[in-house]
């Protein structure tokens, strides 16, 4: 039971000394916290993580859900996790009290999130998708529905599902056909297929709350004619009671990873009585879906870090351990060997792994720190902290799932043969990692995304505010000698970005769409290799300013700790852009105007 | 069972235009072959990669050996498939026909490697395996040991395997602690424990053969003393039969990948009942064993090619057939999705794939043919192809083993949601391919390889060897005016990692041994970037070559579509060499003389 998955330590650091969540309690907004209950918070999430949700890990794996005649039966852990979460009101936690929340910032909501993930990835997404189909609920639907819903989502009986994905329509959502006819009951009769829906019915809970996009029956096509409904798996019957509403659970999918988690397909109103009733207006389900997606994208980004953390540790103790071979330089055979920690090679990986996490867990805090602030503070700076929440969220969500696979395969390395081994867990974190790129929006749509819309919206408002937070921070670090040539290797790149950004703006400007964004994914690259570089020195920073006040060793230990894994990220991973910029402006397209037949051998 | 898995097409572009294997049959060694028997042993073994492998892919993972007091159980495709490889002479084809081998090229022998690792990597090593064992029997055993062993091993009714990984001793093979007891009947007893030995018991073979490393009692410690054994699984009795051999096999690992074949634990003379028969001489079981590791090496860099190369297809063919989204620029949401296949990204990662597979392959082919020079040219010459084959294998193995993950990992995400499913076969490649960065040393093994041993053999003569072999294509690429830019890119690459390799020399020289070596990794990163880019614009002489003698638009597509991957691989992948030689030549180092402590926290 003493197995590291998070670094409580770590979290301390990013909260209260880089983010200083804890002054957060100096607003009224969130006067009901201090510094000790949100310690007694992080404490108690920590404890769950360890004995509700740690030990069902390799189970769950080994023992995925089981479908049957409609019904998908799982691990009794889930239930006790779902119901602990709702008693202790953590569903609702990032809610306003008037809703029936709590207020608790987002920062500390997100710091749970994370120990939960790299505890059980798998069992930490079931309250996740409870609050987020809340979420919907609360700021779109009317009283009656969020008075007849949220107190059981809120209390963990009642999950919560986003059902997006159709067989045609997955990336591209403005194909969704699921069917909303009218009804003069106040209810729509819903018909239509949903796929790959995370926890679409199970036996942990007394019902399921689908927050479901259909299309209207003469909507318009595309976008523009969606609308969100909720369609409960079973609705009330008017007695206080519930009865089925004609939605079946056809199946669950055999997956690689996320195993302990069932994705379903639902068969919706296949007898013509599945009912649903409208979330907000008609037509302007996308938008709201949207609105909440930054939300989901963000828990996509922080359960990759969770994922990466665990496997980090679980690396770190095995390099600590295990012995093998001797340094370079050592000729004598009898000498005893060495901890592989000691090799170069090794240490090189756990400081990637490691740069890769926290930093990864830094960046999530930092756009958790504007979404708190965004309670707090006054219009003006409530649009800055969105625009700024809008760039960063595709970066949040695919920086850690794309560099968390790296990074945890980096830990299977450390391992070895042991790391393909079901005696670790290194092997299971790898492929629990792998659906990080692709679900709630593939790598290649955030790409289209931060490029595509981001970085021109508003006339580059957000792209600015992005640089501009960068710039303070290099401004800040360069008042530090030992910081300096950080400070300026990050203003080098941050330039480099600048230009690159520039020259795809005339590509765009010159109504060159296809080009502008062929190489998006790794425009989404560069701009997160250049975040995670301004998180890291950003807690350089922090890291210089703790030296001068500590003189106790294991701080000491600690903050040159971060100021090495700083170095190792500026010195490995920050020059990555200048190979993105090349590539990104050297203008020999080879993905636009040339035909898929070049396949064909 | 028309999945493709392979291009043959592909395979023909490399075989008789780019290396011109049939030219070797002018060759008195391999005058038994001519273009003709050459394309019937690859039609042969193509079909039997697609009847006999490929439809026991998904249940052989699905169904893994099952170990039950002290043997193993493997599907009954294993057996038709090692014994079809002996009838055919597929277990020896690679050696000289007095040793009742069939001096098939080597060129040839790996062709049909690859193909059967693209059809079922877990079912192609076992027969591969064999082969390994018995050239090590065949190039250092007595003549008694030789007719004894080879002729069942042949025709694959004994399986052969290494024995060499230990507890202790795994990347530090001069740990081996097996005991060798020397006795006065010709025999030595064998005493120890050996881990992560593949096919090392079996129910498919009537015996298995293990070459052992041990030490004899009182042998020198470190690799000075290790020797090389032949143990059997079961000895002859003396009277023609077989009898045990005090080798218990105590249980298999259950893994992530690579499950249709088991990897065992071995009980070596537990009852001091096992005998071993030394080959060579004394002590000298390390030379032997890493005169043999080449080829094994060489062998995992084509089975992770293969792997890449059924991964490449396989999304191909789901980019080719699924619908989704439109290109920008279409706003009209009521025209039909288009293939997805269509957008830049897929078009992407799909040339991503194609560029490793096929770049991976040739090199792999072009160290083949090396090997096969050797039996054809004259002493001088010989030194020359064995000091290219030492420089290269360490890149052949690595190259295709760290590229292909991610090659396999891209097409994963090209399936989006379905690249997980167990529907697909993408998740289980994926799990295969993660297993070739481990086996037959770690790729931190081969960066140490590389720059530590090749860069520096023999005053640098290998590495002065692989310059000028990628010189020399530079120069008649150059002679191309559609390949000379492409020339120039290469040059200047070779340029830098000439000045790489010279900057970390003076690191050696200056008795720096750990500084030297800390990013030997990146190091191998460099050169194999190099060394696959060289292969691709070895490819595009001949694509053009080919255009101008082929007016056949099959041919015009095919030759069209390399040039255009040799392009990608220039865009994408060589700019990386630049990054790489910043971070090996900066200076800073992280990983060197700093204390484990660090990563207390």
């Amino acid at each position: 039971m003493d197995e590291k998955f998070v670094s409580r330590q770590n979290l301390n650091f990013l909260l209260f000394e880089v983010f200083e969540t804890d002054k957060l309690s100096h607003h009224e907004y969130f006067s009901e916290f201090n510094k000790d209950t949100l310690d007694m918070v992080l404490r108690t999430s920590y404890i769950m993580a360890e004995r509700m949700m740690r030990p069902y890990l390799r189970e769950m794996d080994k023992n995925p859900p089981v479908y049957k005649d409609g019904e998908v039966h799982v691990n009794p852990a889930v239930k006790e996790f779902i119901r602990k979460c709702g008693e202790i009101g953590f569903i609702a936690a990032p809610f306003p009290a008037e809703d029936g929340g709590q207020q608790l910032p987002r920062t500390i909501v997100n710091a749970c999130n994370y120990m939960f993930s790299a505890a059980n990835y798998s069992l930490s997404v079931y309250p996740g998708l409870t609050s987020g189909a809340a979420n919907l609920i609360l700021n779109f639907a009317s009283k009656e529905l969020k008075d007849y819903y949220l107190p059981k989502m809120f209390s963990g009986e009642w999950q919560g599902t986003m059902a997006l994905t159709e067989p045609d329509a997955g990336s591209s959502l403005s194909d969704v056909k699921t069917k909303a006819i009218r009804t003069e009951e106040g209810f729509f009769k819903i018909k239509g297929q949903k796929i790959f829906i995370s926890a679409g019915t199970h036996d942990a809970v007394d019902n399921v709350i689908h927050l479901m996009l259909a299309r209207i029956e003469g909507a318009p096509a595309g976008v523009k004619g969606i609308s969100l409904f909720v369609v409960p798996k079973l609705r009330g019957d008017g007695r206080g009671g519930l009865e089925p509403n004609d939605l079946f659970c056809g199946g669950i999918e055999h997956k690689l990873g996320y195993r302990g988690s069932p994705i379903t397909q639902l068969h919706i109103g296949e007898n013509g009585e599945c009912r649903g009733w409208l979330v907000g207006e008609e037509n302007l389900g996308l938008t709201y879906m949207f609105r909440m997606m930054n939300e989901e994208r963000i828990n996509v980004g922080i359960g990759a870090t969770g994922i990466a953390s665990a496997a980090y540790y679980d690396s770190l103790k095995y390099a600590t351990e295990r012995k093998q071979g001797r340094l370079p330089g050592n000729k004598n055979p009898e000498s005893p060997q060495c901890g592989i920690i000691e090799h170069t090679d090794i240490k090189r990986m756990l400081l990637f792994q490691r740069a890769v996490t926290e930093g990864s867990l830094s960046l999530a805090l930092q756009v958790s720190y504007y979404l708190d602030q965004m309670n707090i503070c006054g219009t003006e700076e409530k649009e800055r902290y969105d625009l700024l929440t809008e760039f960063l969220t595709p970066i949040v969500k695919s920086y850690p799932s794309e560099k968390g696979i790296l990074s945890t395969s980096a830990g299977v390395q450390i391992l070895g043969g042991y790391g393909l081994c079901e005696d670790f867990n290194l092997e299971l974190y790898y492929r629990d990692a792998r659906i990080h790129p692709i679900h709630e929006g593939t790598t290649g749509i955030q790409g289209q995304d931060i490029l595509g819309r981001k970085a021109t919206m508003k006339k580059g408002a957000a792209l600015k505010l992005f640089i501009r937070e960068i710039t303070l921070c290099i401004d800040e670090a360069k008042n530090y000698p030992e910081l300096s040539s950080y400070a300026d290797k990050l203003s080098d790149a941050l330039d480099l970005f600048i230009k690159t950004s520039e020259s795809l703006f005339i590509l765009a400007s010159q109504g060159k769409t296809e080009e502008f964004l062929s190489d998006a994914t790794l425009y989404l690259e560069m701009a997160g290799t250049i975040a995670i570089a301004w998180q890291w020195l950003l807690q350089g920073i922090t890291a210089v300013k703790g030296l001068e006040k500590n003189d106790e060793l294991f701080f000491i230990n600690f903050y040159s700790a971060k100021i090495h894994t700083m170095k190792y990220f500026f010195r490995y991973e920050l020059p990555a852009v200048e190979t993105l910029a090349k590539i990104l402006t050297d203008g020999g397209h080879l993905t636009t105007g040339v035909s898929a037949d070049i396949f064909i051998d």
